[in-house]
């Protein structure tokens, strides 16, 4: 595995946004939680006033093995279904994707299908992870090459102009891997990790946490090695997200983490490139338990509660706007001495 | 004053919207909030699948005779000046508008300068309200003016396809009136609702609670009639906004509530034409002790808590992408039939 180099936020920047922000037209500390936000933007882009225009959503599609155990609501073929559904537009981050005006990436990097699916990028790695229940998700050379999957598509969008970066992912089974994951990651028990996912019954979630148990039990997977994780538990889609995230750190360009699985990414991330966490931005705390450890873990508090626990990448995606107007309060605002208006009594 | 006729909320294209939702492709129940957020639009719109595209902000302006008492961490003029900002666009507001692709409508009901001020429509009643600490604020006339300035202007930009309607104000001292406002329709303790508006003093505080105190000693308002209410305490922005409303229910165009200011214009709406609540959408949560009581007296809930206390209809503006979302939710997604997705195991 290549090695990468991330570089810390620009302290600088964020002093001055901090003392910028408190001249502009408004009483001081009024529009509360976007200061912050609006501060930690300038020190990851190192500009005191980042114009946040071009968001990007990449969702990146892989199956998982696990589903053989009867981990999921819905059957494995799902996915397949939901990436032509995304690739035809009718998913639910289309609809968002349109909403914020951003630009959409379906990259396949792990799809059990040899089927070519028009409308999207074929970076298939192998077709599906192993079942991490019984044996290895993937080799380490299957994981090395879905981080860089990930790690070149991002660059690409990045390169086309994205200034903000939003991961989603399709793939039935993969809050299964995600809790295993972050389960190894946290050694927190699994009952407090695992959801419903997209909908499993109460009976169906204690066999999942039991299959959960058994597969960590089985692999002893590392709880900082990122490249151990991925090959015991998998997956492809986890790994590419992790890889972007990775990408987009280096061009000092902010990521908008999603649900449980996309901030497990964000953890692999930090593992692979320690420092990443530094350029990632929690937007909304979703249903599934383990989101607000995984939030917690890399220091982040959600800005919203909505209740989703879809994935594809939706609660940042409707999020979003939070961020541009946070960007647009530090490039969009009079001072109080630009437009005269007088100091407080 | 003329009567308004509100008529109720569409029951039947609210039964079909929450099984459509459950037809769309995605886990049922998995955009959470978002979910009920496009039932309610349905049924105030009268439409399965409204389209909002055309969001509108109204600020409505106007002075308070009571910032003689030094209630406000402000001096009056900062009104007029904070008016130029906004009309020079300036201000926080237009940022979030232009951050949203909203309309901007700046209208003077009763801002204390005879000058013009280019860039604001005006519709000025009175020279401000007079200090409702000492007096009444206005009479039966300036009240019924202000409300009709609101509902006209709103009507108008309603006419122009405006399919979303926010309101703000500007007006240094208007926490001050409604927080009164609130007391007397709530006949909650004072100092469980008036907070430090645009930040003054802990002093300065317990001194804006008594002024509020001796003030509804003093008028004895009524806690329903919203023409006494207004006459006793003001403000004029308060009035116009209330007529805003009214326009907004009679068209069947939601209006997204801000913080406590805007919230309280909705009580005194729906006194003054019963059901115009019903067309009333929390945004977010303010920093206005009162703002979370006055959204209950509604039985409103807000979606969002940024810790804003700004006003100018900034939290809504910051809030409303997730009112877009919601419709973009049901215009622009597949069904399980249309995508040909396969349903639970």
């Amino acid at each position: 595995m290549r090695t990468f180099e991330i570089k810390p936020v620009n302290e600088t920047v964020k002093k001055k946004a901090k003392s910028y922000i408190d001249n502009l037209t408004k009483p001081i500390g009024s529009l509360g939680k976007l200061e912050q936000l609006a501060i930690d933007l300038a020190a990851v882009t190192g500009e005191l006033q980042p114009k946040l225009q071009k968001p990007a959503i990449l969702v990146f599609a892989a199956d998982h093995g696990v589903t053989k155990q009867a981990v999921s609501a819905f059957p494995q073929e799902v996915t397949i279904q939901m990436v032509q559904n995304m690739a035809n537009g009718g998913a639910a981050i289309n609809a968002f994707a349109r909403n914020i005006g951003a630009s959409f990436h379906l990259v396949d990097v792990g799809v059990a299908t040899e089927e070519e699916i028009s409308g999207v990028m074929n970076r298939k790695v192998m077709l599906g992870t192993n079942d991490f229940s019984v044996e290895k998700a993937m080799t380490t050379q299957q994981a090395e090459q879905a981080i860089l999957v990930g790690y070149e598509e991002t660059m690409r969008v990045i390169e086309a102009g994205a200034d903000t970066v939003i991961f989603g992912e399709v793939g039935i089974g993969n809050t299964t891997a995600s809790s295993a994951l972050f389960g190894a990651i946290s050694n927190l028990p699994i009952a407090h990790i695992a959801g419903y996912g997209t909908g499993i019954s109460d009976l169906q979630l204690l066999h999942k946490i039991e299959v959960i148990e058994q597969a960590l039990e089985l692999h002893q997977p590392s709880a900082t090695d990122a490249m151990d994780l991925l090959e015991k538990i998998g997956g492809l889609e986890i790994a590419a997200m992790a890889g972007g995230m990775i990408a987009a750190a280096e061009r000092h360009v902010p990521v908008l983490l999603d649900g449980l699985i996309s901030t497990v990414a964000g953890c692999l991330a930090d593992f692979l490139a320690p420092g990443v966490r530094q350029y990632l931005f929690a937007s909304h705390r979703s249903v599934e338990p383990g989101h607000i450890y995984a939030l917690h873990y890399l220091d982040l508090e959600p800005i919203i509660e909505l209740e989703f626990r879809l994935g594809e990448g939706t609660g940042a995606a409707v999020a979003y706007p939070l961020f541009s107007a946070a960007s647009a309060m530090m490039t969009d605002m009079a001072t109080f001495s630009d437009a005269g208006v007088s100091g407080k009594n």
